[in-house]
């Protein structure tokens, strides 16, 4: 094949996740020039099938698949595994729903990107140790919505697909444009 | 409808799966008038994939899907989800397979039934605090095989669908065989 020199505008776009039993957050965002919010939410898995973990499983990746089928994004960004040493249960709990969202990713064919928790913070607020707050405030600023975003998972899942644009910014510093 | 007194004299085809990001043991058993052995064995995931967790879960769902195709057990038995407080981050990865076998099993519509450790144990050797070299004796010496079952992974998942075994016996004392 002939060489090609292109510069791409069209967007590459990321769904960020923030797996969990209760509430699953994503966001759908559009990395090109700038970066645009197509859409953000959650997906609930009833409390009233709290002792059936199977249905939940079941439930979010339905209602992921159904998310993905729909925005096509080309990328999946997550936080990486992590443990709460005061909360083993928890987090072995979190770790089936991370299961289920990675296997959703990949059965659709879209790598997933893990980041460090101290990584999204940084590329979000500045500050690798924020708080909650300061992370959703700084993405409330960001993308000049009337509110802060809620509940915290959707906050999460936007920062974490957020890092995506931040890290693809940082390491397209020093190319050129039509290398990509 | 009008009623039936019935006996039933075909077993019920149990799955024990012992969920691992290395190796995910899984034995089918048939628990009639006594129990059978049918298969047992171990969907490994390749090490060389160890950094890539979405490919590793698709193996395994995949891996785990064909044995459901070809045995088509009723139900699948798992031991209950604990957390090794020494190793946090093992069992937030144990996580990610067991949310993608619970998965399967609810996507092939097979009710899944946990055991505490103990009960396993219990049923198995007669003793909650057995060692796992014990469970896998007591399993060698109740299938009458020629050795060990290995790797230990499939011992785990014969134990737990032993307990099932046990469970259905247990609950069924007193009962009259038409019952069920």
């Amino acid at each position: 094949m002939t060489g090609r020199a292109r510069t791409r505008f069209a967007g590459t776009r990321v769904i960020g996740v923030d797996p969990g039993l209760n509430a699953t957050g994503y966001a759908i965002i559009e990395c090109g020039l700038k970066v645009s919010l197509l859409e953000a939410g959650v997906i609930r898995l009833p409390r009233s099938q709290a002792n059936n973990l199977p249905i939940r499983l079941e439930l979010l990746f339905k209602g992921l698949g159904e998310v993905i089928e729909e925005f096509r994004p080309e990328t999946m960004c997550l936080e990486e595994v992590f443990s709460h040493a005061r909360y083993p249960r928890t987090s072995v709990l979190m770790g089936h729903a991370r299961g289920v969202v990675c296997l959703a990713a990949r059965l659709a064919l879209i790598p997933v990107i893990s980041f460090p928790p101290k990584r999204i913070k940084l590329s979000v607020t500045g500050n690798g140790n924020a708080s909650k707050t300061q992370v959703q405030r700084a993405i409330q600023s960001y993308f000049d919505l009337d509110r802060v975003p809620q509940p915290p998972d959707v906050a999460d899942a936007l920062a974490a697909a957020l890092c995506f644009a931040d890290a693809r910014r940082t390491a397209g510093n020093g190319r050129s444009s039509g290398n990509r």
